[in-house]
């Protein structure tokens, strides 16, 4: 496609589902005059090699920001300091620095004492992703109408920010600006807290004395199976969220914790007026997720059904 | 399609989203040499003829049972009672009389009491479903390649046991035989549980100070979308799971809370290898029940993904 590139050379700081994704969007849309690429792992290098990830791939963090106009880090924000320190000598002069980290506060304390001022750092999230982790993992259209959340620190360059802005809007996301305490209280209770939830509900499915692993696994269309999906997410990057927004994660918590009371308690009375008022005003939440394009109208998320088996025929 | 019916008449009370899926599956594989359905609903029972969800839509359910060789009730657990006192006079001798409830402990202590000696009274559960609700709903293939559990009392007969377990399997579905107490508990943790906790957690988000409803709309793709699927299930239904099968789901809700607390502690103190260790065991799990055949392979449930907007052209 021949299109106008907005950066003359875009650095990629590993290669993960969000990293790759990106790295196939940039090479589709024609948006980096050079898009250069790394991980830390070395077999993840080689599969960004053979799937032709990027224009180049570099063997060292140094090496794939050297002349980059934009850097994007999408590795666990755990690492994010130790990337800031490595890529800090670095940089060119007015090049922006961004992440895709889903907590924000900490990447921005982490990352914001080690790189020079001669940089715009603007930490950004879209909230995109599937369970599935790795190079090979990735695909352009990952980011299409989801939502993607810059976290400028105060008075961070506004152009940047745009341009930063224009390069995920072209990506097909949807952008927002918000502080980054904002973003990890509002991402604790439409990420974290689901997440936390999914992986103890999984968890407690496997470790129950009266019913088997494989009765779990049999009947799990009642409702179970829709938990596994995030509890299937990258270890690494859920260990290190939950590590940086623990504050905001176990605020939700509480508030989760008294509902969960609340309902438990209208079960023990036998009080189905509660119940049924309560699962009738959370019916309409769906409604507005699936109006707002943030979701499938499809039934059962469009999951696939096989036909119809052939009934005997008549003799 | 020129087939043998399984039976001379079968009637269906109830015509939700269950209650239509069978008719559509009897009358697309001629399973039945007469369908007769019936719901409680004017409206429903209106639907039901548009859509010619059966042979016959009849007005009551005595009407409806009569000279029917199987009779299967789909209604809200709580009225299962009512439907077999109501039914019980009209039963032809010799007929199978089954539900599709999801707790069948008190499904079987309300419908026996009622029923004839003369006829075989054989609870079901098919554990297969959407969010939607209504004659509108249903359709031929939901039961494909799901589980149905049949709980038939002690001493029931094994040819009629056999019977319904060749409707539900030609239906599509695989089929199980276990006690009724057993049931519950099974679905206690595969359905019932993380129903409620679905409707928990879209409830709490729903009623936050800090975050705004739009918000919680807007960035649901970071996990909180995918609770709000089944807290869109039917309510009434729902409800009465809660009512009935009490004792199981404050067992399991027990377990949950256990497992909660000691990831929450893991979190407050910074434990980052038990997070990762509880993180990469649930991945395991749904590794399981995709390769049952009881989930897609396809990465975030197959949800459709728009195509990459042009990039800007160059001049």
């Amino acid at each position: 496609m021949a299109t106008t590139p907005q950066f003359p050379r875009v650095a990629l700081i590993g290669l993960g589902l969000i990293g790759s994704s990106i790295a196939h969007a940039v090479r589709q849309l024609g948006l980096a005059g050079e898009l250069v690429a790394t991980d830390a792992s070395t077999d993840v290098r080689a599969r960004a090699t053979e799937l032709k990830l990027a224009d180049r791939i570099a063997t060292s963090n140094a090496e794939a920001v050297k002349d980059a106009d934009l850097v994007i880090a999408s590795v666990p924000v755990g690492v994010c300091a130790a990337v800031a320190q490595d890529i800090a000598p670095h940089l060119k002069p007015g090049a922006i620095v961004s992440d895709v980290g889903s907590v924000k506060g900490s990447v921005l304390r982490a990352m914001a004492p080690y790189l020079p001022d001669t940089v715009h750092f603007i930490p950004a999230h879209p909230v995109a992703g599937t369970e599935n982790s790795g190079p090979d993992a990735g695909f352009a259209e990952l980011f299409i109408n989801r939502w993607c959340i810059l976290t400028p620190p105060e008075g961070g360059d506004a152009a940047a920010v745009d341009k930063l802005a224009e390069f995920w809007r072209t990506l097909g996301a949807n952008v927002e600006v918000m502080t980054a305490d904002h973003h990890d209280l509002v991402l604790a209770v439409t990420s974290h807290l689901p997440h936390l939830i999914a992986y103890t509900i999984v968890g407690t499915a496997d470790e129950l004395e009266d019913v088997t692993r494989s009765e779990v696994l049999k009947f799990s269309a009642g409702g179970f199976r829709d938990f596994t999906r995030i509890a299937a997410s990258d270890p690494t990057m859920w260990r290190d969220v939950f590590l940086t927004n623990k504050d905001a994660v176990l605020e939700m918590l509480g508030a989760f914790q008294e509902d969960l009371s609340k309902l438990t308690r209208a079960i023990r009375r036998g009080d189905g007026e509660a119940l049924f008022e309560h699962f009738t005003r959370t019916r309409a939440i769906r409604r507005g997720i699936v109006n707002l394009g943030q979701e499938t109208a499809s039934p059962d998320f469009g999951r696939p059904h096989g036909p119809l088996p052939k009934a005997p025929e008549k003799p």
